[in-house]
């Protein structure tokens, strides 16, 4: 009951109350206040422990930032400004003020950048793990949004960032509680690439801003974030658009950091960015003429977008073609959020 | 993986699709067109396996049922008219397709006749227990919502429906799992008394056309619905309007069979409606002045309406008279969900 009432108090605490706004925290329901037209997006995700996390290698705060995070991400591939957040918590016997304290911390690190407001949710015990449900609200404009189910033959296909980081970042935490993880000094991967990956997967950024460019410019037919990995997001677009894919593995945007520990490794980059999930980039199909605005304006804005392959008829299948220009099927991989 | 699959295809076979509804399931988030001003009314709960709900004694229709309707008796208490539902399961490796096609067919048995489309969610795995968070997206016109914190001093104090019947119902439902539970045949408690206590527990109702009737004709100065059992849920609305109450034991409204039930069971029938929870009746409060008004529409329309006592001031704090006119206060208890 104590837990209770120190997250009633953390609510009040950390609950934002814009104008649109009529009832936050401490109603039947939060009321928001729709005055002009508008497109309402509404993305929910529960996490388990055990299956998305692990408090054993990552702090209630890491926690609670990457799951808002997750949902800041569904809503930045609609190209919708995220807006309201709530937030359910069933907490476990074991789990301390100071870490539902660091949880919530962890939550509004990832929102309040944003100008997201926590406006309800709700708590409960649980008899076994911690799970978390968030749902997140966002807006756009009547008509505009970004679906995945806009892409068409012809279509080039982008990704923004880098991909495969926050997978080597954390393949790296793991080892990381082993020991000798830097024992070859005179390899070339050194600690900055370490925290630089590391980082890629404690805080990862949606693209939110990305995603509004490209909405408000009208300028891709389809998006999906890539939370599962390149393989398997780039999936659920093709099915959505009854489209195939062919991907170029040599275009796949790598950071440096992730090159060197794949060679580290002796990992294929590619594999770890196909496979890799919580990227939080996002995929994206535009018009084969619109290539040169996007990278125009994506340079003007400081954005980074590649391209990185051609949507195909369906019967094509989503194929990839390596470096030696053999096409084959991509394997269908899906990501686990935690092993 | 299976699972998923089926979920996915549950999801998409139960999914609504009113004209609102710009997309429903299938993409990162589910897109509402807001078009003529409203307020948006948003509730969220989470259910835990062993908290709120036990497999070992419930179906899971009825567990889904009970979780729409909790959620429908929030959005109920508001005044507002139910309208979008996303669900997000964790789901253990035991629970097999047959249970979750009846959790579904709980859910929508719950939704469906108050016409709530079923536009998102989330699946994942959960190492341990079922868990059902549900978000509830309800509306009501501008500037016209019931709230906890509208109550005033000299208000009177009205429930609808029946207390206790839902307690006395799961207490039933535990006894019949063991033996001998209708050994006087000379009571007066009758199988008919025992399936309509069950059926209160198993399939409440939300009070949805009540609420939207006291917002509407702007009778009613605050409200909230009886999910944690009335001692607990008017102090909610009594610490939100920062006011007193007292409230008269021998006007709580009781059905025939939760009567019958007490004397059989040899328990003060008042302690069943005091500390029952899941009743889903709504507690509101009103002007002395409508007290007439507020008797003869609840008559013309059929709604069981009953006065149980007065809004007093903070000070006085939360009392109950009982029969022999004695004022004293009222125990503080909670119900828990499931024991």
């Amino acid at each position: 009951m104590e837990e209770f009432a120190l997250i009633r108090a953390l609510a009040h605490r950390f609950a934002g109350k814009p104008s649109r706004v009529v009832r936050g925290i401490g109603d039947d329901a939060a009321v928001i206040a729709a005055t002009t037209p508008a497109w309402w997006h509404v993305t929910t995700d529960l996490l388990a422990e055990g299956v998305h996390f692990d408090l054993r290698t990552a702090s209630p705060e890491s926690v609670g930032y990457r799951a808002a995070m997750a949902n800041l991400s569904d809503i930045a591939a609609m190209g919708a400004i995220p807006r309201y957040l709530l937030i359910s918590l069933a907490i476990p016997s074991g789990f301390r003020q100071k870490h539902t304290f660091s949880l919530y911390t962890g939550l509004m690190k990832a929102c309040r950048p944003h100008g997201v407001a926590l406006i309800g949710g709700d708590t409960s015990a649980s008899r076994s793990g911690l799970f978390i449900n968030i749902t997140l609200i966002g807006t756009t404009a009547s008509g505009l949004a970004l679906f995945r189910h806009g892409a068409r033959v012809g279509d080039h296909i982008y990704v923004t960032g880098t991909l495969g980081d926050s997978l080597a970042g954390l393949q790296l935490l793991e080892q990381s509680s082993s020991k000798g993880s830097a024992r070859h000094s005179a390899s070339p991967f050194r600690p900055a690439h370490r925290r630089f990956l590391m980082q890629r997967h404690l805080r990862p950024s949606a693209r939110i801003k990305e995603g509004q460019w490209l909405n408000n410019a009208r300028l891709a037919t389809a998006a999906i974030d890539l939370s599962d990995g390149l393989s398997g997001d780039l999936r659920h677009l093709c099915e959505e658009s009854r489209v195939g894919a062919e991907i170029e593995l040599d275009k796949l945007p790598l950071s440096a950091a992730c090159r060197i520990y794949a060679e580290h490794r002796c990992i294929q980059p590619a594999q770890l960015a196909l496979t890799g999930g919580e990227d939080y980039e996002l995929l994206f199909t535009a018009h084969p003429a619109t290539r040169s605005n996007i990278e125009r304006q994506a340079r003007a804005r400081g954005f980074h977008v590649t391209c990185i392959g051609i949507v195909r008829p369906h019967r094509f299948g989503i194929r990839m073609k390596t470096g030696d220009g053999t096409v084959r099927p991509m394997p269908l991989t899906s990501y686990e959020h935690f092993r």
